[in-house]
Protein backbone atom coordinates (compact mmCIF):
# COMPACT_ATOMS: atom_id res chain seq x y z
CA UNK A 1 0.00 0.00 0.00
CA UNK A 2 1.59 3.53 -0.93
CA UNK A 3 2.97 5.01 2.37
CA UNK A 4 1.40 8.89 2.82
CA UNK A 5 3.01 10.68 5.94
CA UNK A 6 0.70 14.63 6.96
CA UNK A 7 2.48 16.99 8.47
CA UNK A 8 0.84 20.39 10.05
CA UNK A 9 3.63 22.23 11.49
CA UNK A 10 3.26 25.37 13.30
CA UNK A 11 5.24 28.42 12.52
CA UNK A 12 4.99 31.70 14.98
CA UNK A 13 4.77 34.11 12.31
CA UNK A 14 1.25 35.19 11.56
CA UNK A 15 1.66 38.85 10.60
CA UNK A 16 3.77 38.99 8.08
CA UNK A 17 2.80 37.87 4.78
CA UNK A 18 6.49 37.56 2.87
CA UNK A 19 7.67 35.03 5.65
CA UNK A 20 4.58 32.83 5.49
CA UNK A 21 5.16 32.39 2.04
CA UNK A 22 8.24 31.59 1.98
CA UNK A 23 7.53 29.15 4.29
CA UNK A 24 5.24 27.79 2.35
CA UNK A 25 7.26 28.06 -0.62
CA UNK A 26 10.11 26.03 1.30
CA UNK A 27 7.19 22.98 1.08
CA UNK A 28 6.12 23.14 -2.18
CA UNK A 29 9.76 23.34 -3.25
CA UNK A 30 9.60 19.36 -2.66
CA UNK A 31 8.32 17.08 -5.66
CA UNK A 32 5.98 15.08 -4.65
CA UNK A 33 4.54 17.24 -1.74
CA UNK A 34 1.13 18.77 -1.79
CA UNK A 35 0.71 21.67 1.20
CA UNK A 36 -3.06 21.23 1.44
CA UNK A 37 -3.52 24.12 3.43
CA UNK A 38 -2.58 27.27 5.56
CA UNK A 39 -3.40 29.72 7.90
CA UNK A 40 -2.24 32.84 9.88
CA UNK A 41 -3.78 34.06 13.12
CA UNK A 42 -2.49 37.83 14.00
CA UNK A 43 -3.59 37.60 17.31
CA UNK A 44 -1.47 34.29 18.17
CA UNK A 45 1.12 35.72 15.43
CA UNK A 46 1.51 31.92 14.49
CA UNK A 47 0.45 29.90 10.77
CA UNK A 48 -0.48 26.82 10.31
CA UNK A 49 0.68 24.62 7.32
CA UNK A 50 -0.41 20.96 6.37
CA UNK A 51 1.16 18.98 3.72
CA UNK A 52 1.50 15.44 2.94
CA UNK A 53 3.24 13.19 0.60
CA UNK A 54 5.74 9.81 0.12
CA UNK A 55 7.56 10.29 3.91
CA UNK A 56 10.90 10.92 2.17
CA UNK A 57 9.48 13.97 0.56
CA UNK A 58 7.81 15.25 3.79
CA UNK A 59 10.93 14.74 5.70
CA UNK A 60 12.39 16.76 2.94
CA UNK A 61 10.00 19.21 3.15
CA UNK A 62 9.85 19.39 7.17
CA UNK A 63 13.64 20.70 7.07
CA UNK A 64 13.77 22.99 4.24
CA UNK A 65 10.39 24.78 6.49
CA UNK A 66 12.76 24.52 9.69
CA UNK A 67 15.69 26.11 7.95
CA UNK A 68 13.39 29.19 6.53
CA UNK A 69 11.71 29.72 9.43
CA UNK A 70 14.82 29.30 11.40
CA UNK A 71 16.34 32.29 8.95
CA UNK A 72 13.42 34.12 8.63
CA UNK A 73 12.01 34.44 12.12
CA UNK A 74 13.85 36.39 15.39
CA UNK A 75 11.54 34.85 18.62
CA UNK A 76 13.57 37.59 20.39
CA UNK A 77 11.25 40.21 18.51
CA UNK A 78 8.27 37.78 18.57
CA UNK A 79 5.06 38.82 20.17
CA UNK A 80 1.92 37.34 20.43
CA UNK A 81 -1.11 35.31 22.20
CA UNK A 82 -0.03 32.02 21.43
CA UNK A 83 2.61 29.90 23.83
CA UNK A 84 6.03 29.41 21.49
CA UNK A 85 9.10 28.30 21.83
CA UNK A 86 10.60 27.53 18.21
CA UNK A 87 10.77 30.05 15.13
CA UNK A 88 8.93 26.60 13.83
CA UNK A 89 7.34 25.37 17.12
CA UNK A 90 5.95 22.43 16.61
CA UNK A 91 6.47 19.72 13.86
CA UNK A 92 4.16 16.66 14.09
CA UNK A 93 4.13 13.83 11.42
CA UNK A 94 0.78 11.89 11.05
CA UNK A 95 0.64 8.35 9.48
CA UNK A 96 -2.01 8.45 6.98
CA UNK A 97 -1.63 5.64 4.66
CA UNK A 98 0.08 2.45 4.63
CA UNK A 99 2.09 3.06 7.82
CA UNK A 100 2.02 2.47 11.52
CA UNK A 101 2.99 4.94 14.07
CA UNK A 102 6.31 3.26 15.16
CA UNK A 103 7.02 4.26 11.31
CA UNK A 104 6.06 7.19 11.99
CA UNK A 105 8.41 8.05 14.60
CA UNK A 106 10.87 6.71 12.84
CA UNK A 107 10.49 9.57 10.04
CA UNK A 108 10.08 11.97 13.18
CA UNK A 109 13.56 11.33 14.40
CA UNK A 110 15.09 11.17 10.72
CA UNK A 111 13.42 15.02 10.55
CA UNK A 112 15.00 16.13 13.87
CA UNK A 113 18.74 15.05 13.29
CA UNK A 114 18.23 16.77 10.30
CA UNK A 115 16.66 19.85 11.68
CA UNK A 116 19.74 20.39 14.43
CA UNK A 117 22.16 19.66 11.56
CA UNK A 118 21.27 22.17 9.45
CA UNK A 119 18.69 24.39 10.86
CA UNK A 120 20.61 24.78 14.36
CA UNK A 121 17.23 24.19 16.25
CA UNK A 122 17.52 22.03 19.06
CA UNK A 123 14.78 19.35 19.25
CA UNK A 124 12.71 17.99 21.94
CA UNK A 125 10.28 14.60 20.60
CA UNK A 126 6.89 14.81 22.16
CA UNK A 127 3.53 12.54 21.67
CA UNK A 128 4.23 9.24 20.66
CA UNK A 129 7.89 10.10 20.20
CA UNK A 130 8.64 11.60 23.69
CA UNK A 131 11.43 9.68 25.29
CA UNK A 132 10.38 10.51 28.57
CA UNK A 133 6.44 10.53 29.93
CA UNK A 134 7.06 14.09 31.15
CA UNK A 135 7.80 15.05 27.86
CA UNK A 136 4.63 13.74 26.26
CA UNK A 137 2.46 16.39 26.13
CA UNK A 138 3.40 19.63 24.20
CA UNK A 139 2.20 22.60 26.46
CA UNK A 140 4.90 20.63 29.26
CA UNK A 141 7.65 20.92 26.60
CA UNK A 142 6.74 24.20 26.08
CA UNK A 143 6.33 25.25 29.38
CA UNK A 144 8.92 28.34 29.90
CA UNK A 145 8.44 29.62 26.11
CA UNK A 146 11.36 30.83 24.08
CA UNK A 147 12.37 33.18 27.27
CA UNK A 148 12.84 30.10 29.81
CA UNK A 149 14.92 28.37 27.60
CA UNK A 150 18.47 29.31 28.67
CA UNK A 151 17.37 28.69 32.30
CA UNK A 152 15.14 25.34 30.97
CA UNK A 153 17.69 23.50 28.76
CA UNK A 154 20.80 23.71 31.29
CA UNK A 155 18.09 21.73 33.86
CA UNK A 156 18.90 17.42 33.57
CA UNK A 157 15.58 16.57 32.74
CA UNK A 158 15.10 19.43 29.88
CA UNK A 159 18.17 18.87 28.11
CA UNK A 160 17.20 18.53 24.48
CA UNK A 161 16.95 15.14 22.62
CA UNK A 162 18.48 16.20 20.14
CA UNK A 163 21.83 18.98 20.14
CA UNK A 164 22.33 21.43 23.19
CA UNK A 165 20.92 24.02 23.93
CA UNK A 166 18.68 26.35 21.86
CA UNK A 167 19.14 28.36 18.83
CA UNK A 168 19.73 32.04 19.81
CA UNK A 169 17.22 33.34 17.82
CA UNK A 170 15.13 30.28 16.16
CA UNK A 171 15.14 28.69 19.96
CA UNK A 172 13.87 25.08 19.89
CA UNK A 173 11.50 22.77 18.06
CA UNK A 174 8.89 20.17 19.30
CA UNK A 175 9.03 17.11 16.67
CA UNK A 176 6.92 14.00 17.45
CA UNK A 177 4.56 11.51 15.43
CA UNK A 178 0.62 11.50 16.79
CA UNK A 179 -2.43 9.95 14.88
CA UNK A 180 -4.27 12.02 12.95
CA UNK A 181 -6.86 14.53 15.30
CA UNK A 182 -10.46 15.16 14.33
CA UNK A 183 -11.25 18.45 15.34
CA UNK A 184 -15.40 18.23 15.60
CA UNK A 185 -18.31 19.82 17.28
CA UNK A 186 -21.49 19.50 18.52
CA UNK A 187 -24.01 22.31 18.42
CA UNK A 188 -27.17 22.27 21.03
CA UNK A 189 -30.53 23.56 20.64
CA UNK A 190 -30.24 25.93 23.73
CA UNK A 191 -27.95 29.47 24.32
CA UNK A 192 -26.88 27.88 27.99
CA UNK A 193 -23.17 27.23 27.96
CA UNK A 194 -22.97 25.60 31.13
CA UNK A 195 -25.65 22.64 29.43
CA UNK A 196 -22.68 22.34 26.94
CA UNK A 197 -20.10 22.33 29.55
CA UNK A 198 -21.45 19.99 31.63
CA UNK A 199 -22.29 17.79 28.67
CA UNK A 200 -18.27 18.44 27.53
CA UNK A 201 -17.19 17.27 31.02
CA UNK A 202 -18.94 14.04 31.02
CA UNK A 203 -18.10 12.55 27.69
CA UNK A 204 -14.30 13.49 27.60
CA UNK A 205 -12.07 11.32 28.57
CA UNK A 206 -10.42 13.05 32.01
CA UNK A 207 -14.14 13.38 32.79
CA UNK A 208 -13.92 9.78 32.74
CA UNK A 209 -16.17 9.70 29.61
CA UNK A 210 -14.54 8.44 26.57
CA UNK A 211 -11.25 7.54 25.22
CA UNK A 212 -9.52 9.96 23.11
CA UNK A 213 -11.87 12.60 23.53
CA UNK A 214 -10.97 15.87 24.67
CA UNK A 215 -14.19 18.53 24.70
CA UNK A 216 -15.14 21.72 26.09
CA UNK A 217 -17.97 23.41 26.26
CA UNK A 218 -18.53 26.94 24.59
CA UNK A 219 -21.11 29.55 23.29
CA UNK A 220 -20.75 30.44 19.30
CA UNK A 221 -21.50 33.95 20.02
CA UNK A 222 -23.00 34.85 16.42
CA UNK A 223 -25.52 31.94 16.32
CA UNK A 224 -26.45 32.16 20.10
CA UNK A 225 -25.84 28.28 20.35
CA UNK A 226 -24.11 26.28 22.77
CA UNK A 227 -21.41 24.01 21.50
CA UNK A 228 -19.26 21.00 22.32
CA UNK A 229 -16.34 21.69 21.37
CA UNK A 230 -14.29 18.28 20.69
CA UNK A 231 -10.81 16.53 19.62
CA UNK A 232 -10.81 13.54 18.92
CA UNK A 233 -7.49 12.02 19.41
CA UNK A 234 -8.08 8.80 18.18
CA UNK A 235 -11.37 7.86 15.85
CA UNK A 236 -10.09 3.87 15.59
CA UNK A 237 -10.75 3.79 19.27
CA UNK A 238 -13.57 6.10 19.90
CA UNK A 239 -15.53 6.38 16.74
CA UNK A 240 -17.23 9.89 16.00
CA UNK A 241 -20.99 8.18 16.09
CA UNK A 242 -20.13 7.00 19.34
CA UNK A 243 -19.38 10.66 20.63
CA UNK A 244 -22.79 12.05 18.83
CA UNK A 245 -24.66 9.40 19.95
CA UNK A 246 -23.40 9.79 23.51
CA UNK A 247 -24.16 13.46 23.23
CA UNK A 248 -27.34 12.97 22.23
CA UNK A 249 -28.22 11.03 24.94
CA UNK A 250 -26.65 13.37 27.86
CA UNK A 251 -28.27 16.09 26.10
CA UNK A 252 -32.02 14.73 26.77
CA UNK A 253 -31.25 14.78 30.80
CA UNK A 254 -31.21 19.02 29.64
CA UNK A 255 -34.27 18.91 27.97
CA UNK A 256 -32.01 19.49 24.76
CA UNK A 257 -31.29 18.16 21.29
CA UNK A 258 -28.46 18.37 18.63
CA UNK A 259 -29.18 20.47 16.29
CA UNK A 260 -26.42 20.01 13.64
CA UNK A 261 -22.60 19.41 13.98
CA UNK A 262 -19.31 20.44 12.48
CA UNK A 263 -15.94 19.05 10.95
CA UNK A 264 -13.04 21.14 11.21
CA UNK A 265 -10.84 20.97 8.57
CA UNK A 266 -9.58 17.67 7.02
CA UNK A 267 -10.81 14.07 8.11
CA UNK A 268 -9.39 10.85 7.07
CA UNK A 269 -12.27 9.14 4.69
CA UNK A 270 -12.33 6.13 7.40
CA UNK A 271 -13.51 8.25 10.10
CA UNK A 272 -16.72 8.77 8.07
CA UNK A 273 -16.92 5.19 6.38
CA UNK A 274 -16.94 3.62 10.40
CA UNK A 275 -19.22 6.08 11.08
CA UNK A 276 -21.41 5.32 7.64
CA UNK A 277 -21.35 1.87 8.39
CA UNK A 278 -22.42 1.83 11.85
CA UNK A 279 -25.69 4.02 10.82
CA UNK A 280 -26.35 1.65 7.85
CA UNK A 281 -25.81 -1.11 9.87
CA UNK A 282 -23.26 -2.95 6.92
CA UNK A 283 -22.44 -6.07 7.74
CA UNK A 284 -19.10 -7.52 7.24
CA UNK A 285 -17.99 -4.59 5.75
CA UNK A 286 -14.21 -3.82 4.45
CA UNK A 287 -13.13 -0.41 4.26
CA UNK A 288 -9.94 -1.05 2.27
CA UNK A 289 -11.50 -3.10 0.18
CA UNK A 290 -14.46 -2.34 -0.73
CA UNK A 291 -13.95 1.66 -0.85
CA UNK A 292 -13.03 2.18 -4.49
CA UNK A 293 -10.63 5.22 -3.84
CA UNK A 294 -8.82 2.77 -2.04
CA UNK A 295 -7.47 0.97 -5.72
CA UNK A 296 -6.53 4.31 -6.55
CA UNK A 297 -3.88 4.97 -3.75
CA UNK A 298 -2.40 1.10 -4.12
CA UNK A 299 1.37 1.59 -4.88
CA UNK B 1 -8.75 16.75 -10.68
CA UNK B 2 -7.03 13.51 -11.32
CA UNK B 3 -9.82 11.87 -14.37
CA UNK B 4 -10.64 7.98 -13.29
CA UNK B 5 -12.71 5.67 -15.22
CA UNK B 6 -14.22 2.14 -14.39
CA UNK B 7 -15.07 -0.52 -16.60
CA UNK B 8 -16.91 -3.37 -15.93
CA UNK B 9 -17.52 -5.78 -18.56
CA UNK B 10 -18.58 -9.09 -18.67
CA UNK B 11 -17.37 -12.08 -20.96
CA UNK B 12 -19.30 -14.99 -21.58
CA UNK B 13 -17.18 -17.53 -20.40
CA UNK B 14 -17.28 -18.65 -16.72
CA UNK B 15 -15.95 -22.44 -16.84
CA UNK B 16 -12.39 -22.45 -18.29
CA UNK B 17 -10.17 -20.31 -16.07
CA UNK B 18 -7.90 -20.10 -19.11
CA UNK B 19 -9.83 -18.45 -20.80
CA UNK B 20 -10.92 -16.03 -18.00
CA UNK B 21 -7.08 -15.60 -16.84
CA UNK B 22 -6.26 -14.27 -20.84
CA UNK B 23 -9.07 -11.91 -20.92
CA UNK B 24 -7.79 -10.60 -17.33
CA UNK B 25 -4.20 -10.88 -18.54
CA UNK B 26 -4.81 -8.61 -21.21
CA UNK B 27 -6.26 -6.60 -19.12
CA UNK B 28 -3.54 -6.12 -16.65
CA UNK B 29 -0.69 -5.93 -19.80
CA UNK B 30 -2.02 -2.32 -20.03
CA UNK B 31 0.07 0.15 -17.62
CA UNK B 32 -1.76 1.72 -15.43
CA UNK B 33 -4.55 0.00 -15.57
CA UNK B 34 -5.72 -1.80 -11.91
CA UNK B 35 -7.66 -4.49 -11.97
CA UNK B 36 -9.91 -4.46 -8.79
CA UNK B 37 -11.65 -7.55 -9.55
CA UNK B 38 -13.00 -10.77 -11.19
CA UNK B 39 -15.33 -13.62 -10.85
CA UNK B 40 -16.85 -16.01 -12.62
CA UNK B 41 -20.15 -17.94 -12.03
CA UNK B 42 -20.61 -21.57 -13.60
CA UNK B 43 -23.66 -21.29 -13.91
CA UNK B 44 -24.15 -18.38 -16.07
CA UNK B 45 -21.05 -19.15 -17.99
CA UNK B 46 -20.04 -15.88 -17.31
CA UNK B 47 -17.72 -13.46 -15.71
CA UNK B 48 -17.19 -10.20 -14.34
CA UNK B 49 -13.61 -7.95 -14.05
CA UNK B 50 -13.66 -5.00 -12.93
CA UNK B 51 -11.04 -2.22 -13.48
CA UNK B 52 -9.85 1.69 -13.21
CA UNK B 53 -7.20 3.72 -13.93
CA UNK B 54 -6.79 6.99 -16.51
CA UNK B 55 -9.06 7.25 -19.24
CA UNK B 56 -7.24 6.07 -22.39
CA UNK B 57 -5.32 3.09 -20.58
CA UNK B 58 -8.62 1.91 -19.20
CA UNK B 59 -10.52 1.98 -23.46
CA UNK B 60 -7.44 0.54 -24.26
CA UNK B 61 -7.66 -2.27 -21.62
CA UNK B 62 -11.13 -2.77 -23.19
CA UNK B 63 -10.02 -2.65 -27.00
CA UNK B 64 -7.59 -5.57 -25.87
CA UNK B 65 -10.09 -7.57 -23.78
CA UNK B 66 -12.69 -7.45 -26.63
CA UNK B 67 -10.33 -8.41 -29.17
CA UNK B 68 -8.95 -11.78 -26.69
CA UNK B 69 -12.60 -12.55 -25.98
CA UNK B 70 -13.51 -12.34 -29.65
CA UNK B 71 -10.60 -14.75 -30.34
CA UNK B 72 -10.82 -17.38 -27.40
CA UNK B 73 -15.08 -17.30 -26.73
CA UNK B 74 -17.24 -19.30 -29.27
CA UNK B 75 -20.70 -18.19 -28.85
CA UNK B 76 -22.15 -20.99 -30.91
CA UNK B 77 -21.12 -23.54 -28.58
CA UNK B 78 -21.85 -21.18 -25.62
CA UNK B 79 -24.25 -22.45 -22.72
CA UNK B 80 -25.39 -20.55 -19.61
CA UNK B 81 -28.39 -19.11 -17.78
CA UNK B 82 -27.41 -15.62 -18.16
CA UNK B 83 -28.63 -14.16 -21.69
CA UNK B 84 -26.10 -12.84 -24.04
CA UNK B 85 -25.21 -11.62 -27.33
CA UNK B 86 -21.42 -11.32 -27.69
CA UNK B 87 -18.39 -13.06 -26.53
CA UNK B 88 -17.52 -9.55 -24.54
CA UNK B 89 -21.37 -8.97 -23.70
CA UNK B 90 -21.58 -5.63 -22.36
CA UNK B 91 -18.85 -2.93 -21.63
CA UNK B 92 -20.02 -0.22 -19.31
CA UNK B 93 -17.75 2.76 -18.71
CA UNK B 94 -18.05 4.78 -15.62
CA UNK B 95 -17.19 8.08 -14.62
CA UNK B 96 -15.49 8.06 -11.47
CA UNK B 97 -13.39 10.95 -10.52
CA UNK B 98 -12.73 14.49 -12.62
CA UNK B 99 -14.97 13.36 -15.01
CA UNK B 100 -18.82 14.16 -16.00
CA UNK B 101 -21.17 11.55 -18.30
CA UNK B 102 -20.79 13.32 -21.56
CA UNK B 103 -16.99 12.40 -21.14
CA UNK B 104 -17.40 9.04 -19.93
CA UNK B 105 -19.83 8.81 -23.27
CA UNK B 106 -16.61 9.57 -25.76
CA UNK B 107 -14.88 7.21 -24.15
CA UNK B 108 -16.97 4.40 -24.93
CA UNK B 109 -17.33 5.92 -28.43
CA UNK B 110 -13.44 5.66 -28.66
CA UNK B 111 -13.61 2.01 -27.72
CA UNK B 112 -16.68 0.95 -29.89
CA UNK B 113 -15.01 2.39 -32.90
CA UNK B 114 -11.72 0.22 -31.75
CA UNK B 115 -13.53 -2.65 -31.21
CA UNK B 116 -15.19 -2.84 -34.22
CA UNK B 117 -11.91 -2.02 -36.38
CA UNK B 118 -9.61 -4.18 -34.20
CA UNK B 119 -11.79 -7.13 -32.96
CA UNK B 120 -14.72 -6.94 -36.32
CA UNK B 121 -17.45 -7.12 -33.11
CA UNK B 122 -20.28 -4.87 -34.26
CA UNK B 123 -21.57 -2.47 -31.62
CA UNK B 124 -24.50 -1.36 -29.76
CA UNK B 125 -24.34 2.05 -27.62
CA UNK B 126 -26.39 1.57 -24.51
CA UNK B 127 -27.41 3.56 -21.21
CA UNK B 128 -26.39 7.35 -21.25
CA UNK B 129 -24.75 6.51 -24.84
CA UNK B 130 -27.82 5.18 -26.37
CA UNK B 131 -28.45 6.62 -29.57
CA UNK B 132 -32.64 6.02 -29.39
CA UNK B 133 -34.42 5.57 -26.37
CA UNK B 134 -35.31 2.16 -27.58
CA UNK B 135 -31.36 1.05 -27.09
CA UNK B 136 -31.09 2.62 -23.85
CA UNK B 137 -31.75 -0.74 -21.38
CA UNK B 138 -29.69 -2.83 -22.14
CA UNK B 139 -32.19 -5.85 -21.81
CA UNK B 140 -34.01 -4.68 -24.70
CA UNK B 141 -30.64 -4.26 -26.98
CA UNK B 142 -30.06 -8.32 -25.94
CA UNK B 143 -33.50 -9.42 -26.59
CA UNK B 144 -32.73 -12.54 -29.08
CA UNK B 145 -30.07 -13.21 -27.49
CA UNK B 146 -26.39 -14.29 -30.14
CA UNK B 147 -28.85 -16.93 -31.71
CA UNK B 148 -31.47 -13.73 -32.95
CA UNK B 149 -28.46 -11.91 -34.76
CA UNK B 150 -28.76 -13.28 -37.73
CA UNK B 151 -32.62 -11.96 -37.97
CA UNK B 152 -31.84 -8.71 -35.60
CA UNK B 153 -29.55 -7.18 -37.19
CA UNK B 154 -31.16 -6.65 -40.53
CA UNK B 155 -33.92 -5.45 -38.91
CA UNK B 156 -33.77 -1.26 -39.79
CA UNK B 157 -34.30 0.12 -35.89
CA UNK B 158 -31.70 -2.82 -34.83
CA UNK B 159 -28.72 -1.48 -36.95
CA UNK B 160 -25.48 -1.70 -35.07
CA UNK B 161 -24.35 2.00 -34.14
CA UNK B 162 -20.85 0.48 -34.93
CA UNK B 163 -19.86 -1.86 -37.82
CA UNK B 164 -22.36 -3.82 -39.78
CA UNK B 165 -23.94 -7.36 -39.29
CA UNK B 166 -22.61 -9.51 -36.28
CA UNK B 167 -18.89 -11.50 -35.75
CA UNK B 168 -19.75 -15.36 -36.55
CA UNK B 169 -18.48 -16.12 -33.64
CA UNK B 170 -18.45 -13.66 -31.12
CA UNK B 171 -21.84 -11.95 -32.15
CA UNK B 172 -22.13 -8.37 -30.51
CA UNK B 173 -21.40 -6.17 -27.86
CA UNK B 174 -22.71 -3.32 -25.89
CA UNK B 175 -20.90 -0.67 -25.03
CA UNK B 176 -21.73 2.37 -23.25
CA UNK B 177 -21.31 5.30 -20.17
CA UNK B 178 -23.33 4.61 -17.02
CA UNK B 179 -23.51 5.75 -13.14
CA UNK B 180 -21.54 4.21 -10.37
CA UNK B 181 -24.06 1.87 -9.58
CA UNK B 182 -24.15 0.88 -5.71
CA UNK B 183 -25.33 -3.51 -4.77
CA UNK B 184 -27.28 -2.48 -1.53
CA UNK B 185 -29.30 -5.28 0.25
CA UNK B 186 -31.23 -4.76 3.60
CA UNK B 187 -32.29 -8.05 5.78
CA UNK B 188 -35.42 -7.95 7.73
CA UNK B 189 -36.22 -9.31 11.38
CA UNK B 190 -38.55 -12.23 9.17
CA UNK B 191 -38.38 -14.88 7.32
CA UNK B 192 -41.28 -13.78 5.48
CA UNK B 193 -40.68 -12.92 1.96
CA UNK B 194 -43.68 -11.39 0.76
CA UNK B 195 -42.88 -8.57 3.19
CA UNK B 196 -39.28 -8.26 1.79
CA UNK B 197 -41.35 -7.84 -1.70
CA UNK B 198 -44.21 -5.60 -0.39
CA UNK B 199 -41.32 -3.36 0.80
CA UNK B 200 -39.53 -3.45 -2.52
CA UNK B 201 -42.61 -3.02 -4.80
CA UNK B 202 -42.70 0.22 -2.23
CA UNK B 203 -39.50 1.70 -2.51
CA UNK B 204 -38.30 1.31 -5.88
CA UNK B 205 -39.06 3.27 -8.66
CA UNK B 206 -41.26 1.76 -10.99
CA UNK B 207 -43.64 1.22 -7.92
CA UNK B 208 -43.71 4.77 -7.19
CA UNK B 209 -40.73 4.80 -5.12
CA UNK B 210 -37.63 6.57 -5.08
CA UNK B 211 -35.75 7.59 -8.09
CA UNK B 212 -32.96 5.35 -9.20
CA UNK B 213 -33.92 2.63 -6.85
CA UNK B 214 -34.32 -0.99 -8.43
CA UNK B 215 -35.50 -3.15 -6.08
CA UNK B 216 -37.16 -7.26 -5.29
CA UNK B 217 -37.68 -9.31 -1.93
CA UNK B 218 -36.06 -12.05 -2.13
CA UNK B 219 -35.50 -15.38 0.67
CA UNK B 220 -31.92 -15.84 1.76
CA UNK B 221 -32.29 -19.31 2.55
CA UNK B 222 -28.44 -19.91 4.33
CA UNK B 223 -29.85 -17.57 7.55
CA UNK B 224 -34.01 -17.66 6.88
CA UNK B 225 -34.35 -13.98 6.65
CA UNK B 226 -35.89 -12.33 3.88
CA UNK B 227 -34.31 -9.01 1.83
CA UNK B 228 -34.84 -6.15 0.24
CA UNK B 229 -32.37 -6.58 -2.49
CA UNK B 230 -31.37 -3.40 -4.69
CA UNK B 231 -29.39 -1.67 -7.43
CA UNK B 232 -28.71 1.66 -7.04
CA UNK B 233 -28.39 3.54 -9.63
CA UNK B 234 -27.34 7.34 -9.08
CA UNK B 235 -26.58 7.67 -5.57
CA UNK B 236 -26.51 11.65 -5.81
CA UNK B 237 -30.07 11.63 -7.02
CA UNK B 238 -31.20 8.94 -3.80
CA UNK B 239 -28.52 8.45 -1.47
CA UNK B 240 -27.90 5.10 0.68
CA UNK B 241 -29.17 6.67 3.73
CA UNK B 242 -32.50 7.75 2.12
CA UNK B 243 -33.20 3.89 1.00
CA UNK B 244 -32.36 2.87 4.51
CA UNK B 245 -34.74 5.16 6.27
CA UNK B 246 -37.74 5.22 3.84
CA UNK B 247 -37.35 1.11 4.44
CA UNK B 248 -37.23 1.06 7.94
CA UNK B 249 -40.44 3.45 8.18
CA UNK B 250 -41.96 1.23 5.77
CA UNK B 251 -41.10 -2.29 7.98
CA UNK B 252 -42.37 -0.83 11.20
CA UNK B 253 -46.28 -1.31 9.28
CA UNK B 254 -45.49 -4.89 9.14
CA UNK B 255 -43.91 -5.00 12.79
CA UNK B 256 -40.58 -5.52 11.40
CA UNK B 257 -37.08 -3.98 11.16
CA UNK B 258 -33.70 -4.01 9.64
CA UNK B 259 -31.71 -6.22 11.87
CA UNK B 260 -28.51 -5.49 8.97
CA UNK B 261 -27.50 -4.52 5.89
CA UNK B 262 -25.28 -5.45 2.86
CA UNK B 263 -23.19 -3.43 0.56
CA UNK B 264 -21.72 -5.74 -2.34
CA UNK B 265 -18.77 -4.72 -4.42
CA UNK B 266 -17.28 -1.59 -4.74
CA UNK B 267 -18.71 1.56 -3.51
CA UNK B 268 -17.52 5.38 -4.06
CA UNK B 269 -16.28 7.13 -1.13
CA UNK B 270 -18.41 9.56 -1.55
CA UNK B 271 -21.45 7.63 -1.48
CA UNK B 272 -20.70 6.21 2.27
CA UNK B 273 -19.41 10.16 3.54
CA UNK B 274 -22.87 11.66 2.19
CA UNK B 275 -24.87 9.21 4.67
CA UNK B 276 -22.06 9.43 7.33
CA UNK B 277 -22.95 13.35 7.04
CA UNK B 278 -26.40 12.94 7.13
CA UNK B 279 -26.90 10.70 10.30
CA UNK B 280 -24.23 12.82 12.18
CA UNK B 281 -25.80 15.75 10.67
CA UNK B 282 -22.89 17.79 9.63
CA UNK B 283 -23.10 21.35 8.35
CA UNK B 284 -21.54 22.83 5.87
CA UNK B 285 -19.70 19.78 5.01
CA UNK B 286 -17.48 19.83 1.35
CA UNK B 287 -16.82 16.74 0.64
CA UNK B 288 -13.45 17.29 -2.15
CA UNK B 289 -12.09 19.73 0.14
CA UNK B 290 -12.35 18.19 3.75
CA UNK B 291 -11.53 13.94 3.04
CA UNK B 292 -8.11 13.83 3.09
CA UNK B 293 -7.76 11.31 0.41
CA UNK B 294 -9.32 13.67 -2.18
CA UNK B 295 -5.67 15.61 -2.40
CA UNK B 296 -3.75 12.06 -2.25
CA UNK B 297 -5.91 11.77 -5.71
CA UNK B 298 -5.34 15.18 -7.18
CA UNK B 299 -3.04 15.68 -10.22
Amino acid sequence: MLKILECVPNISEGRDADIVQACCDAVRSVAGVTLMDYSSDENHNRSVLSFLGAPEAVVEAAVRLAKTAAERIDLRTHRGEHPRMGAVDVIPFIPLRGMDTAEAVAYSRMAAERIWAEAGMPVYYYEDSATAPHRKNLADVRRGQFEGLAEKTLLPEWQPDVGQGYHPSAGVVAVGARFPLIAFNVNLSTEDVTIADTIARTVRASGGGLACVKALGIKLHSRNVAQVSMNLTNYTVTPIYRVVELIRAEAKRWGVHIIGTELIGLTPMQALADSAAYYLQLEEYDFDRQVLENYLLEE
